[in-house]
């Protein structure tokens, strides 16, 4: 069978080679683990906040008590504790507390801990907001209960508003994390730098991209695939912080597969953009956009199903 | 370091804060925990559901036994059970059982769970074909155990045809869990309401969306990006149940990023829908359907990587 | 309330009615749990080994050492183990081993497991340049630890990269289970017989199609639903192994929602690819590519909200 030395020896060899290859000083080779975020905590603390947003629909896996204060006050309670344990963490990555000793980290995470509970009535206020919007846009949806346990757009806008707010805190590292598991749970990316007003509503969701420095008005509503983006960024880090993505104002409705790009585009209130739509001038209020009907071309075929032609089949991507 | 009096009352007085927030009556205050599905609960059923339907592929973490039966039987029945509490708690929420006892309700949900069961040889039967038409279209596809160990359009078909089951059976709340649980593990959002006929392949996946009254009929493939919707449905909740997406007839196949749009459309069998193709009216049998040739602009560049004059990035999203 | 023998009866029914289902011999009905890979074990690895590729981003769940190397080397002997077991039961499914007895199966699997550590410097080595290329290419990273904590084109990526190399030693099925892995995650869905070239950049990603015989160059960047697919793939498992999707040269950047199809299909390099575009044949080197400016249809609307004509709602999918 197998020589039990042998195979020791090259398990052994194959070890000490990659070992080695982590002293080349590379970005891959970072090797202060216990410097940086931790990606799990942070995620974990999102959930719960979830669940502090929306109450009802938390199960404490523990403790089941007759008092649903006392349930959720040891949860936020806990999400203090982390939060600013990973925030003193991710500020070490941060140009305000560069060079600061442990004290002032710990001090600056605890301050802006407590000043992002503070906001907590007023994330909750706009995410109720959303909830209606879906409620009320959707002939598919048929309770409050059955958006806030399934649907991906209202998880996607809950976990934006939250990230904006320690964005705006100028806390590192973490709002991204967040924003990016709401982006691997729902297909949809928005960066915790997008400003949302109230009432926004998101449906299917798949594929919508809306970058850093977008605004957005209220009672807003996209569809899956719309792409609220910059123009082409070859400037690559030398764009850092300059407006790059549109604003859109109050009561506009994107369709699905619309693209609205750069930061000098607005769309004025009241307007609707038809699916598909490339855009990249500003819209006055109150205009409905429309692509042009596509051409489509038609031919029978006898038997549909398996006599294509070769020269045909340029429109069948798969 | 940090004055942990302070601290202890400042924490105490954000906790308060936020359970103050919870008695303003909206829906997000809502706090009626035990009265609704568990989501985690439901996603733990559908999970082991898709190991009943493809027993091959269940390991047991607990018990390895000797006999599959046993194995498979113990599973089924935890199932049972589970199922059976979860659709006595979504009961609740249905019309039909507007203030039952609740006797009536887990009577119903007795029924109701088994009356699914009794389904399961006929999903079965439905996903064996499914499996089939996946590996017979796909030349990626190596095998059938690839094909059930990783491909995330029998996954998303799977689990529509266990939803939509429930759906049928009148059960609220439970089956959009199970699709949205599938819509955020594979990007393919499929209504539950939707009824999907024999062979059907999806290959890729991400992006599409299938509408809540779209009717599907036998050997139908689509691809990445295709959305079978409704048309602006600004009647929101006014529109519930009404007939608002389309009707795809046998043996269609509709490629990448295709959208097609309408309850009163209906593609007619044996056609091909070419890709990026948008259709809002009717096509008749044996037709195949695709865009005309994009007119395409190109420009040569000497250089070609940097300097692309800012009046053409029109066309780069990023 | 209920009669619990008659449950008890009834749930009998269902469970045997079930276990009867599974005798009727088809691909659904394939019992034999123990001669396939475990998807859960495959991930499990693939996670694994992202830490071992980032080696300062791992923590330890058990162990807190002090010396870096320990803690590494233990979850690489980890990796090594488990993989050599999938590898060795994946390998029943290859036509190289049909027939063999288990010690030539677990050889094989011993051989090849140490052959890819063998190449973990060079994976490495590739990913490294994969960060380099998203750092420099994206205004919105802030740094390193931002990409590696959060971006989903990174984590693609580098899975792919694993993906590709068990592909390159032959290894049946696991290769797909980590990449579509990847693509739940991700939205981003590369096959693992894709060849890529270093500095790779994939920016937002969600809807990314890459076949199984693409070849991408150097300096390549792709952004959000770009599909580099095949044509029409009506001859389904006959074009098994046929060279079917394009080729990328260097430096070519692709934006969001293009198509390039066809396995002639050559991107000479230095080109750019406008979005939405189409491609079915060759562009010559240093060609910037865009589609026509797309024709619109405004009009105004005093309302704007809610006073569309159904006649105009074909452009609006949801």
């Amino acid at each position: 069978m197998e020589n039990s030395a042998k195979t020791q020896t090259e398990i052994g060899a194959a070890v000490d080679a990659v070992l080695a290859d982590y002293r080349l000083g590379r970005a891959v080779d970072q090797m202060d683990v216990f410097n940086q975020p931790d990606r799990e905590a942070v995620v974990d603390i999102v959930v719960k906040l979830q669940h502090i947003l929306f109450p009802g629909y938390y199960r404490d896996k523990v403790y089941r008590s007759f008092n649903d204060d006392n349930r959720i006050a040891v949860l936020i309670e806990d999400v203090i504790y982390n939060m600013r344990k990973q925030i003193a963490i991710a500020f070490r990555h941060s140009d305000d507390y560069r060079g600061a000793s442990d004290d002032t980290l710990e001090c600056g995470a605890r301050r802006i801990t407590l000043e992002f509970f503070k906001r907590i009535p007023d994330i909750r206020a706009l995410v109720n907001t959303d909830l209606q919007a879906m409620f009320d846009g959707d002939p598919a949806a048929s309770s409050y209960e059955e958006i806030i346990l399934s649907y991906p757009g209202l998880m996607a806008t809950t976990i934006n508003r939250i990230a904006h707010e320690l964005y705006l805190l100028r806390v590192p590292l973490i709002p991204r994390i967040m924003t990016e598991y709401a982006h691997s749970a729902t297909g949809i990316d928005i960066h915790p730098g997008a400003t949302i007003g109230r009432y926004f509503m998101i449906d299917h969701g798949t594929g919508i991209v809306v970058g850093e420095t977008t605004l957005i008005g209220e009672h807003v509503k996209i569809y899956q695939g719309v792409t609220i983006g910059a123009l082409s960024t070859r400037g690559g880090q030398s764009l850092r912080g300059v407006k790059r993505h549109p604003t859109i104002e109050d009561n506009v409705t994107i369709y699905a597969g619309a693209s609205i790009l750069g930061g000098e585009t607005i769309i004025g209130h009241d307007s609707v953009i038809g699916s598909n739509a490339f855009i990249t001038s500003s819209i006055a209020p109150g205009t409905r956009v429309s692509i042009k009907n596509q051409e489509l071309q038609l031919s029978g075929s006898s038997s549909g199903r398996s006599e294509a032609g070769q020269d045909e089949s340029w429109c069948y991507i798969i």
